[in-house]
C-alpha cells in the first residue's frame, strides 16, 4: 500500500524509522463571537445568528523525546499548513522532521484560510440585495502562470532557472495546495498576529517559522508582546520591518532571515532582501542579533521561494537546526 | 507544556501512552485544471491564468504495528477533517485513536473546504461587474443557534437534552471548527465523490466512515465503483439512498449506519433514521449486510449528532472498532 502516487513514489527517499509521539493533536487560538444577517442567502440555512471568525486552526506534534524548543510554522500567500507536510514529490515535509529532530511542532492554518474560517456574510449581504456589489471580499486565487514567478522557479512561466531545485516535475501536486487568499479583505494586523501571540504565550517559548506573506507577522506579534517568541526564523518574507521602526521589541530576540538563491534576478524578491538587510543592520546596531543569510552564501544553490519543497529541502531543515542550536537560547 | 487551553486541561482523560508512527503526511486526491478570468478583483493579483480546483486534501498516519484496515474519515455539513481531531474539551480524538488501535487513518477536506481549494472566480466576477449579484455562489455559515438544533444538543437553543453527553462547557472550542459551506454551489455528485473513489482505488481496501453531510458520499462511491471499499460506516447520516435504488452496489459491502440518542425527539433526524431503515432492508433483502444502529441499543446514552466528540467518544470508538472486526473482511 502506498500512500503518494504511483508516479512520485520512485522519488522518495529511503523509507524512514518509525517516530514515536508522545501527544498529537489540534485547537484553535483566538476567535471571537460575531452577529450576522447575512449568514446564508438560501432556504436551506437561516440567515441570522452567532458565528466565530478569527480563530487559528493549529496542528501539534510532541515527540516522545524532545531535546529543542517547539517550532510554529507559518505558512505564506495563496497556501495553507499544507506547504509544511509531504512536499509535492512526497518526500518528507519539515513539520515530520523537525519532530523527528526533538521539537515540538504547531502548524497553522492563517485565519480565514484553510481549516481557519472566513465569514462569507459580505458575499451573502450582496447576493441577497443588501449590499452592492462593490462591498464584496476582495478574494485573489493566484493563478500557476503568476505563482511560477512569484516562487521563482524561472524569471517568467515556463522559464526555468538553470540549477532550479524544486521538484517541477510534480508541480500538479503543488498547485494543488493552493487556495483563495482573503488577506485583502482582512484587518491590520491580520488576525493571524494576535492569534500567534497568543500561541506563543501558551507554549512559553516558541521559535516563530515565516514564509513569504506571513513573513512579517512575527514581528508584528513582537511589537505586540516579545513573550513567548524564543526566536524568530523568517523564510523569504514579503517584508521585514522598515530600518526606522523602533528596534526595541527585536534587540532580545535571535532573528534569521533565511533567502534561497536567484534573489539577484527577481525584481519582486531583489527589494525584499535590501529591506530585510537594512532591517538587519537596524537591529544590530541597536543591539539585537539578526542575521540575513542567503543560501547560496553557504554551499546551498538553486533554492526556490518554495525552499521547504525544494530537492534539498532537508538539508537545509538540517542548516536550520543548527542554527537553533548556536543561536536560540532554550528556557 | 500544555497544548489545550489550561481551563480544559482537567478535562482531559489521563495521559496517553506515546504512539509509534511508521510513515506520516498528507497528499491530494482528485483536481483538475480550468482556466479563469476573475481570479483577482484587484492590482495586487493578475486576473487571468490557470488555477486547479476539486481536489481533495487528505493527512494521514500509518502506525508502527497495522493489525486492520486503513480508514478514511468524511466530514459533514460546515466543518472540516478537525471534526475528528482532538476534542472540544480536549480529549484524543478518532484519528489519533484508531491509528494507536492498529489502522491507518486518512482524515480529509471535503473539496471547497479547508485545505481543500474553493474558487472564487465567480464572486471576482460579480466584484468587477463582468456578473450579476444573483450568479454569487451560495455559500452558507451555519450560526451557533442552528447548529445547536442540527447537532442536536437539545430540541431548540439553548435547551439541552437530559443527559446529554456532549461537552457544553467546551461550545466554544465547537463553534471555532466551523467554517463556510460550499456545498450548494458545487455539482451533484460532489468532486468529493469521485476524489473519495480515487482514494478507496489507491489504498486498495479502506474503510469509509462519513458523518451528516458527508453519509450519501461513501454510497455515491460505490455507485461510481466498489473497488477499494472494504466497509461503509455512515455515522448519522444525512441521507441513505433511496429503498427503491439499485442495491447491486451496496450488497457485496459490510455497512453500518450509526445514529446517536434522542432521534425519535428531533423532526430533523427522525426521518433520516427511517431513510436508512428501509434503505438497510432493502439491501438485506437483496442480499446485503446492513446493520442500523442506535446508540441506547447497545448501552450508550446521551449520544448527540456530533458523537466522536461527545464525552464518551472513546468508548464509542472501541464499539466502533470490535464492529469492525466482526464484520469487515481482511484484504
Amino acid at each position: 500500500m502506498s500512500a503518494v502516487a504511483p508516479a512520485l513514489a520512485q522519488e522518495r527517499t529511503a523509507k524512514p524509522q518509525p517516530v514515536s509521539i508522545a501527544e498529537q493533536g489540534s485547537f484553535f487560538v483566538g476567535g471571537h463571537e460575531v452577529h450576522s444577517d447575512t449568514l446564508s442567502s438560501t432556504a436551506t440555512r437561516k440567515p441570522s445568528g452567532t458565528v466565530t471568525v478569527d480563530q487559528v486552526y493549529v496542528h501539534y506534534q510532541i515527540p516522545s523525546t524532545v531535546t529543542g524548543l517547539p517550532i510554529t510554522l507559518i505558512h505564506g500567500c495563496c497556501l495553507t499548513g499544507k506547504t509544511w507536510e509531504t512536499t509535492p514529490d512526497g518526500r518528507m515535509g519539515w513539520d515530520d522532521y523537525f519532530v523527528r529532530h526533538g521539537h515540538g511542532v504547531y502548524v497553522i492554518d492563517q485565519a480565514s484560510r484553510g481549516r481557519s474560517a472566513s465569514d462569507p456574510s459580505a458575499i451573502n449581504a450582496v447576493k441577497v440585495g443588501k449590499a452592492a456589489a462593490d462591498q464584496l471580499p476582495s478574494i485573489s486565487f493566484t493563478s500557476h502562470e503568476e505563482a511560477w514567478q512569484v516562487f521563482r522557479f524561472g524569471p517568467e512561466y515556463p522559464k526555468v532557472f538553470a540549477g532550479l531545485q524544486f521538484p517541477l516535475e510534480a508541480q500538479t501536486e503543488l498547485w494543488k495546495q493552493m487556495v483563495p487568499d482573503w488577506v485583502e479583505a482582512l484587518p491590520t494586523p491580520n488576525p493571524t498576529v494576535p492569534a500567534l501571540s497568543g500561541l506563543a504565550q501558551r507554549l512559553n517559548g516558541t521559535i516563530l517559522m515565516s514564509h513569504s506573506q506571513s513573513g512579517i507577522y512575527p514581528f508584528q506579534t513582537a511589537a505586540m508582546s516579545t513573550s513567548g517568541i524564543a526566536a524568530i526564523v523568517a523564510i523569504e518574507p514579503a517584508a521585514c520591518p522598515t530600518a526606522n521602526a523602533d528596534m526595541k521589541p527585536y534587540v532580545g530576540i535571535p532573528i534569521l532571515v533565511l533567502f534561497g538563491d536567484f534573489v539577484d534576478q527577481s525584481p519582486r524578491w531583489k527589494p525584499r532582501l535590501q529591506m530585510c538587510q537594512e532591517f538587519s543592520a537596524a537591529t544590530n546596531k541597536a543591539g539585537g542579533h539578526t542575521q540575513v543569510v542567503l543560501l547560496p552564501d553557504v554551499g546551498f544553490h538553486g533554492n526556490s521561494h518554495m525552499l521547504m519543497q525544494d530537492k534539498n529541502s532537508l538539508e537545509v531543515a538540517a542548516w536550520l537546526l543548527s542554527w537553533m542550536e548556536k543561536n536560540v537560547r532554550r528556557n
